[in-house]
């Protein structure tokens, strides 16, 4: 048999997962939460029934295995079950359903790896729920720390502590920033992921190998304090309008990023939530606080912190113009990855192999790869083309690209691991 | 007796009103809602105690007279019993008790004049509510449309034509735009309310005269769409984010503002509800969809449309260059006005003759008395300085400068009525 004759298999699992956590417009997995947890139980009843190992490691993600498989080093494929609100159903599940697949594919033709391959489910990798991404995968490496347990949960607010603890994470351990992962076990890491932006459609690929994962900087909630008053009666020269300081802000940065890019430098930058107060705001009140995240990202580490200073001249800047001031909750930082040159060969070579047209681009958004390469790991990604974007629901990605993905994965593993006899 | 001695009468009132529509932080008294509803009552209660005739109009205002006055001409005094959302006590309240002081005066000392005042404390004046001003006094004058009785109370949902059904109006009456006031019942309309701004408090001036008060134009909710995405992917030319679109268009509107300032041209511009869509929004989500209010203001017509025409061709320069789109709701507005010179001038006689300092200033607020005003009725305000702004739970006026300020109207209405003999 090939891999690919296991592709009713994976529209089985993608299909049924996403009716777990169909919330009306896309779909919802929290992070450490329900829709999370649903997908999880879902996949091991799934691998339990074909005989697979399944196991929950101490920051409660989900490790699939074939039975039997000891703790000697192995390939790890990895991706994540979450999702961010209203999302789209293949970011972060399709790569946990490929790794399935290639344990599967091991399991039926019975031609086991020298070495264990080893599937990982992660937890908690989207920012949306607690304003912190890689969560599942961060604890593994002891990047959780007590500050981060204290966070809250968007709609429930619920302490991440309290929602590791239910998915049954051990708390203590991560509290204390142990290191739960033990890397003897992990000769190398891959992860199969859709791209998530508009480049591969644009070009026709497929397919591509990943060089790098962007890093950000961030604030989740950065609150802007001017003074509250009647719309009518306060003139321009005493106003102090949260409001119009914020646009401010926005519209200085969105001027430095212009240059910047001109200049050649790698650069996003989101103002993803922005909001006066609800409380108390209303069209004839000047606002006198409003709310608002910021987020840099590059593929550069001194592009994220210069950007992050000049964020902050500029606040300073406004405050002094426009009577203002700024309260920064902690920053947050995630840091630039690079993929392991060794392993994207590996998956390039299989990518010609197989005929298809690929090739070598960056990653703009985060993924869990980032905390094995930074660890150390050798890495590697391989994207598959999507339409429609992804963090929303039009998220799509079509099966033929996926299952071609599948199935140069499955020879990247044959490679990293080499095959017993049989 | 003076109506000074009537002062415990006005903290009395003041304070219980206050404590009827605390809600921890300021009052909230919801237009055509329970706060206002309740105040109503109490001073109903509190004014038949007193031997006045208490009545509701078409409209649910509700109106104090002596016993057994006509259906004559004579001097009306108004202001509004609701507040804005964790607002101030004094905004719309203290002119209501004012009049009220007049009446009580009237009463007590027997001394009923040539011709009867009438005092009414008009429902739904603050836009917060229902994204539209002056409703109780607008509806008199068959300003409030089929269209604005569909509106909804932005907490609760309820249609307008609900809520006023509840308090006791004549919808149909008001759906079919009927006059409910007979003009040939007043002769003149005097207005005490706080200033609200902060012009008395710099100029130190207990009471002021109003000769005018600014008009506005609005859109309680402009939605700006664009194109949700994943905020590390998307390189920037391809961006369609609205908060950046939203941010570009205050900062270009604050840009016109100051050279329109420059020039000499009455303006406030004012951008009082800013949202995110929190459903779908997160700090790596570019945001694909932003609601926001807008808000201009000045004494003059003209400025007020050629405003509005900046605001709409930025709109669609901003739609070109940023490939959003602005949806509008159904555009408000409410015409400046100007007061009576010769009210005006009783206002001022009285303020020199009660040998207290004072100025004539132009309102930049909202008030009743510009419905009456534009309808042909001789109208004047008096505004008591007052501290901290409005429209927000610090506002605060000092009884001293209230009580001068009662004294100041009940001379103004005798004036204006002319005294019976006693």
């Amino acid at each position: 048999m090939t891999i690919l004759e296991l592709r009713p298999i994976a529209e089985h699992l993608l299909d049924a997962v996403r009716s777990l956590s169909a919330d009306g417009v896309g779909v919802t997995r929290a992070s450490y939460g329900a829709g999370e947890t649903a997908a999880a139980d879902f996949l091991r009843e799934f691998a339990e029934k074909e005989g697979l190992q399944v196991a929950n490691d101490r920051a409660g993600n989900i490790v699939f295995s074939l039975p039997g498989a000891g703790s000697q080093a192995g390939v790890w494929i990895g991706s994540h079950l979450d999702s961010v609100p209203q999302g789209g159903n293949y970011d972060g599940l399709a790569g946990v359903v490929a790794g399935l697949l290639c344990l599967l594919r091991q399991k039926r033709t019975g031609a086991a790896p020298a070495t264990p391959l080893r599937v990982i489910g992660f937890r908690g990798e989207e920012s949306a729920w607690f304003g912190k991404a890689y969560i599942g995968s961060g604890a593994l490496f002891g990047k959780v720390t007590p500050e981060d347990l204290e966070l809250k949960q968007r709609t429930t607010q619920q302490s991440l502590a309290e929602c590791m603890t239910e998915a049954g994470a051990d708390v203590a351990a991560i509290r204390a920033q142990e290191h739960l992962l033990d890397l003897s076990q992990v000769s190398s890491y891959l992860e199969l992921h859709i791209e998530q932006g508009p480049v591969m459609v644009a070009k026709e690929l497929p397919l591509a190998v990943v060089s790098g994962i962007r890093g950000n900087v961030r604030h989740n909630r950065v609150v802007c304090i001017g003074e509250a008053g009647h719309s009518g009666v306060v003139p321009r020269w005493l106003r102090r309008d949260a409001m119009f300081a914020v646009a401010d802000l926005i519209i200085r940065l969105d001027d430095h990023w212009r240059v910047l890019l001109e200049r050649g430098t790698d650069l996003v930058v989101t103002a993803g939530v922005v909001m006066t107060d609800p409380a108390e705001h209303s069209i004839s009140r000047i606002p006198g606080r409003v709310t608002f995240s910021f987020e840099a990202r590059s593929k550069s580490p001194d592009t994220l912190e210069a950007f992050y200073q000049l964020m902050q001249a500029e606040c300073k800047a406004i405050s002094r113009e426009r009577q203002v001031r700024f309260e920064f909750d902690r920053r947050q930082r995630s840091d630039p990855a690079q993929m392991d040159p060794a392993v994207c060969a590996v998956l390039a070579d299989a990518c010609r192999a197989r005929g298809t047209t690929f090739d070598v681009i960056p990653s703009g958004a985060g993924h869990d790869a980032s905390l094995f390469a930074n660890a150390g790991i050798p890495a590697g990604m391989l994207f598959i083309r999507n339409q429609n974007g992804s963090h929303n629901p039009d998220e799509a990605m079509e099966m033929d690209d996926f299952m071609l993905g599948v199935q140069v994965l499955d020879d990247a593993v044959e490679k990293l691991s080499g095959t017993a006899a049989q």
